[in-house]
């Protein structure tokens, strides 16, 4: 390789000091130095590598950090974290304390809006392209970089209608490469994929009826007409919309091929590609795989079940069903608030519908679950994977609120499974017959039984709903947990050489409560401690607290959870620590008592 | 007028039964039908006279309730409830115990789907229309009425993309009338325009490009052409999409005039269609008035502020401020997620943005108001009309659930106005400087302040933030309250012969709690009591609870608010009356202590 670029490039001053004839060459270094890091530090992969030219464009031709770019999503900002600023840092990416793993204010002025949830991109930007022009400056851009997974979500939909009869400065950048995290879907897939084709002539075009300034689709690898396209549009007022194809994983020939697996591949080989395989055996499953495996295992029995998912196959695990039975099984594409009133209808035609959303993301849908679902009572179920505290992703993916915002809704059923047997039983259950929508919460990666899958799978037992469970008995204090965090206290109690004055509830059922079992407990202990992978306001111990005052329990309730900040990034026994919910934590709390 | 045939239909099967030339004259009869009931009984008018035809086309081509038709948000569904076997029960419409203003599962079996918010039609008819295939009826109709402000909101798109890609038996109508509440906004709107007045070859066509068998645009009040190409849908299979024009209002001068009073004028006269107006004089203004008139007052001085809404300008009174300084008002449509994330958008450039979102609509944007505004903790401020119980529109429009929801959120500050002065200073102290997001959240309908207009206006104070406020002393209980349900309190203790024993808090802030002043009741009180018009389940009572027993109070605290159900229609008064927290059963609370 020629003399090394890269490690001159500071910020994108640099790289704007450099001959146009060089940036392929800072493209391939670049796309190597993403390669090299990832492969030992792990993150997203694929995104990256596939606008590693766009992010080398965009720098040089637009004036950044005054003009203003929003990366949808975030994935693909590694190259764009590497130009500006962080290159010696980026192998802190999303460990505690380090870089994040997506753009975010607060570390640094080259990204003028955080993400990590998909589609607020041209929102944002528009936003910052009206306040400049109020504030009287007509000449800086504001860009947002979507791809076809994002702008097929609603509300991107709603971000484009409006910047379309606006002259605001937005530059949309559709970065097309036919996936998101799994391959695209839908209709305007389907139909840019005509438009890549040349099957549709330009003219007969959504994005020009929607008001825009369209210009593609063109070559995203090829950086000479990058720039040549990019000075023209830096040059025209008004809304713009580029249309670029890419290949995600472009440049390293397996994340090419397996664009899936690459998306956020682990530890590999930086030179052939090759992922370094953990061993999986004697580990427990993961949760996402147990819902995967039983749903589709119900579903051979049950014609009526249906399985849902917006955009995540292959994290939910969905895909086993829709491999097997992809009549029943459906990924909607990024679209939670269609998921959920798809569900709901598909409910009220006495279907059984399992509609799995990672529960920071039924954060999009909550009118839905309200409106389409609770106050029509239909007994969808939802399953809300990554409930709680998720490790390296940080801050916008945590499960955090779920308790907390279904809690308050009428008719909902609220469960957290303390393991992996606890999440089939119920998986079972619920598809019995239900008379009420339920929201089943467990967490993001593995559980805690290595043999599940030989000696449990498949033989199911039904829940008794709103049941609680006596882990443990003591006699003074009385602990409550809900969900896979009840393992922690477990764990915790094990190490404790007097545990005898600590009893230990299973508390699955947030909503109802199990009254009797509370009634007992709170008439026999004097202490009582909540705990629970979800905000401390509003929560668990909430309900206990409500539920205590109004049947004249009149009690000291400690409430363990997470604290009323958002939690940044790093492993989850680091933020469990930090919130004072790891076994560490637990077992000195318990000491004290 | 011919012989009464109205009269002669019971359900649709009648309707049914008529000869198609007969149907000119159901339609003139339906129509004066809904005219004479809405002039006395008050509801929403002009969407229901503008789809008389269709309504009768559908019913009268399809086998409802067999097919299943949903009516988009349901306002303009009167026609159809009368159709249906609730005729007779007409006149109760939007009463306590009487017929829905919406469409409602549990009142009839030709309301396949609960509606209210909006944009909810194609994904729930989807739902249907995939279940009755896997069912093994082929055949079954599903029909979803949208109207063209509703097919703009994101979630509509969401569910054409999908509808587009299956072999579903769903048929989308438009109705294109160019107006919602208020005038439709947008680009799609624009394009929509454009098809109407044929500028767009139809070749050209957004809908076919997702995929739909499109057709029209054809005139909606045209009877045996609408039959016609129904009848023709009916036979195509897989997704249709007919788009037709109509006008808001149809068949009453006025109301075609003035699309936006005679969306629900309240009484009017039958025949002249003159509006009854009520005398306003020594009335307190509403508190959307409040909002409308200090935004446009405080903007007049203060050139970084904006006003958002996700298109209420008359319902939010935000219209006040868009008439006079347009530039800096937005109507972005019935788009509430993109006008969060514009709002953030716009705040990291340094504009004081207040985003006016109904209660029950913000629920649309929640992960916008976590992910976009308060993990980035930009100061936007959020102004939540109709909070609380909102009478006649009943459970779907209820702004019950956002102390809860939004309480669990990082940064958010969250504040009730008791009435005109608080809601007014609160509005002027935000834009002094803000170091965080805020919600402030008032009711439907009056204030308590007659006077307000002439003597407190623009007359304004800076509010303590984090501070609430001793409104009466007393010696045994303290009720606590949130927001202006506070006035009910202060009605009740009035009623009261000896209320010195009962004293009175006003925590308008709900989030930050002051806790100086609860340290001190807390401490000296033995009974206390919360009281707020939101849901008991996470709301301000189970705050107070959470920081008592945090701080090592140990209390019975009674909770007053929205129990958990969905509240049915009836007056506000009817509603706080079941809840327990309308004056009346205070006083008898008060008097039990």
């Amino acid at each position: 390789m020629k003399s090394n670029l890269l490690s001159g490039i500071y910020n994108p001053a640099d790289l704007r000091l450099l001959k146009e004839e060089q940036l392929v060459q800072v493209a391939q270094e670049l796309r190597q130095f993403i390669i090299e890091v990832v492969s030992v530090k792990e993150g997203h992969l694929g995104a990256s590598l596939g606008v590693v030219e766009l992010t080398i464009a965009l720098h040089y031709v637009f004036n950044t950090p005054d003009d203003l770019l929003v990366w949808d999503v975030g994935h693909q900002a590694y190259g764009h974290k590497i130009l500006t600023k962080r290159r010696e840092n980026f192998h802190t990416n999303r460990q505690l304390g380090g870089v994040s793993g997506f753009p975010k204010r607060d570390e640094s002025i080259y990204d003028p809006f955080g993400v990590g949830h998909s589609s607020t991109s041209i929102s944002a930007a528009l936003g910052m392209a009206i306040a400049s022009k109020l504030k009287g400056d007509f000449d800086k851009e504001h860009i947002a970089v979507i791809g076809d997974a994002s702008i097929a979500s609603g509300m991107a939909f709603e971000g484009l209608n409006h910047a379309g009869v606006t002259d605001a400065n937005i530059l949309v950048i559709l970065n097309d490469n036919a996936i998101g995290i799994d391959p695209s879907v839908g209709a305007l897939k389907k139909y840019l994929t005509a438009v890549k084709n040349g099957k549709n002539p330009k003219q007969n075009n959504i994005i020009k009826s929607l008001n825009f300034d369209y210009s593609g689709p063109i070559d995203g690898h090829d950086l000479p007409l990058l720039i040549k396209e990019l000075n023209r549009l830096k040059k025209t007022k008004g809304p713009k919309f580029l249309h670029i194809v890419t290949t995600k994983g472009k440049g390293l020939q397996q994340a090419e091929e397996n664009q899936v697996k690459y998306h956020a591949p682990g530890k590999f080989d930086a030179l052939t590609g090759e992922i370094h395989l953990k061993s999986e055996e004697n580990l427990p499953p993961k949760y996402q795989d147990v819902f995967g495996l039983t749903i589709l295992d119900l579903a051979k029995k049950n014609e009526k079940i249906i399985g849902i998912t917006p955009a995540m196959p292959s994290g939910s695990s969905l895909k086993f069903m829709m491999d097997e039975i992809p009549e029943r099984a459906f990924d909607v594409g990024i679209a939670e608030q269609h998921a959920v009133t798809l569900a709901a209808g598909m409910a009220t035609q006495g279907m059984i519908v399992y509609c799995n959303i990672y529960s920071t993301f039924l954060q999009r849908a909550y009118d839905q679950v309200i409106h389409d679902v609770a106050l029509q009572n239909l007994p969808v179920i939802f399953c809300l994977d990554r409930a709680g505290l998720v490790g390296e992703d940080g801050a916008t993916h945590h499960g955090a609120y779920d308790i907390a915002y279904l809690r308050a809704i009428p008719n909902m059923i609220i469960y957290a499974p303390i393991n992996e047997i606890a999440l089939q039983n119920i998986l079972y259950t619920v598809q019995l017959g239900l008379d009420h929508p339920i929201a089943i919460r467990y967490p993001r990666g593995r559980g805690v039984l290595p043999n599940w899958g030989k000696e449990n799978f498949g033989h199911y037992n039904t829940v008794p709903i709103g049941k609680a469970n006596c882990l443990k008995d003591g006699t003074k204090t009385a602990v409550l947990s809900t969900g896979a965090i009840g393992n922690n206290v477990i764990a915790a109690l094990k190490e404790l050489e007097n545990p005898q004055t600590i009893a230990h509830y299973d508390f699955p059922f947030i909503k109802p409560l199990d009254n009797d079992l509370l009634d007992k407990i709170l008439a026999s202990f004097d202490n009582i401690i909540t705990i629970e992978d979800g905000t401390k306001i509003g929560g668990l111990g909430s309900a206990v607290l409500e539920y205590a005052t109004a049947n004249n329990f009149v009690k000291k309730i400690e409430i363990l959870g997470i604290p009323d900040i958002f939690i940044e990034h790093g492993t989850v026994i680091e933020q469990q620590h930090f919130c004072k919910i790891d076994v560490k934590s637990l077992v000195n709390l318990f000491k004290k008592l």
